[in-house]
């Protein structure tokens, strides 16, 4: 039985982590909303009365559970399917990486957004430069470094243990979308974390990934997305 | 054994939520870094080459084992100690709830600083006039309605099930800050979510939780936490 996912049909967005790992380990799925009138139930499902409402998407339907908030549903799919430690030391730390990621994708999302994620950019490019100023500076060094030390530390080119977990896809994302969008402070970060660099280029080589990556199921990065292209935001 | 909790000894903050599941609960646990000497320490042990290191506290030493991330340790002890549902339905369930109050938290945070974290609020001022402005029309409404549905719909005045969980004793948190925070908002955002209102009240009267909240160890919230009252942020 393949699993419904719900997920704004036209970004990658935070539905990118749980594609990464579906596609990565060949599970069965259905990217619902991007069938024809799919982002009207989607926004239809949200409103509509459940037992377990997620407050945005994505969300995913297994059977009879509606799993929402990103890192729940990898937790849920790592446990599911080998996308995780099997043991309890290794599956909180792995979450817990994920967890990290999580708190820098909304970072990442702020850097364009620091005022109100409803207002348009042009309405805060003031604050954006500012913000975007102390991601560049402080933050990102701040969280690469940190997975940088992380994969240093374990040596085996994962994060943790010898075979990738969801964690690792998902930093993989971190790096795509970072080249996106502040290529010229990343071509500066990427040197300071030669770890990170090594890990993206092993997951794009893996067969389920690469096979992704070319198709029309992996979406482009837009300016509609959390990680954003806006050149005044960018810097060496 | 008891626990070793590491966090800012001198605030609430994201420590907080370990701390009221930890004395819900009755488990035995060191607030470390409130010892003398402790913030050193927890500087300390910050830097300390690990396998499984922080990016920032709180961080709770189980035996072997040493876990980060908020949610991440609310999902530990909430396997352990009978804070959370053992069924995977209901397990997954208050973990999502969990993450959404993180977003909330990081929100509520981001509303007195938007721009940078290290930063003085003094130094971002009208940018957080702006953002407090979004989080009290928007985002608080938008949030907590969310939480009163759920509520609502569950019916026992409990989040999930007919029996307290992690989730709850943090809502409640979420709650007490907001009360802090934001008075006058609140006055008004309650009015719409009287789910939320017995929720706190409920979780108040707790034996290990209303011990708590009497004892030396309940911080007070002050302006160095999350929750800050600053009146000039707040309207009605």
């Amino acid at each position: 039985m393949a699993y419904d996912l719900w997920y704004w049909p036209t970004i990658q967005g935070r539905g990118e982590y749980v594609r990464l790992a579906l596609e990565d380990a060949d599970i069965p799925y259905n990217d619902c909303a991007r069938n024809d009138g799919g982002e009207d139930k989607l926004v239809k499902l949200l409103k509509k009365p459940s037992d377990t409402p997620s407050f945005a998407p994505p969300f995913l339907i297994a059977g009879k559970k509606t799993i929402g908030q990103t890192a729940n549903i990898l937790l849920f799919l790592g446990e599911k399917h080998a996308l995780a430690p099997k043991g309890d030391a290794g599956r909180l730390w792995v979450h817990q990486l994920q967890l990290t990621i999580a708190d820098l994708v909304a970072e990442i999302h702020d850097s364009h957004h620091p005022v109100a994620s409803n207002l348009y950019y042009e309405d805060q490019k003031d604050e954006a430069a500012r913000r975007a100023k102390d991601l560049r500076e402080n933050r990102l060094p701040k969280f690469l470094g940190y997975f940088n030390d992380v994969l240093k530390r374990n040596g085996s080119g994962w994060l943790h243990g010898k075979s990738r977990s969801y964690a690792d896809l998902s930093l993989f994302q971190i790096v795509e979308g970072l080249r996106y969008a502040f290529p010229r402070a990343m071509k500066t970060l990427e040197r300071k974390t030669p770890q990170l660099t090594k890990l993206r280029d092993r997951v794009a080589e893996r067969p389920g990934i690469a096979a992704y990556l070319k198709s029309e199921r992996r979406l482009a990065f837009t300016r509609e997305g959390i990680f954003r292209h806006y050149p005044e935001l960018d810097a060496d």
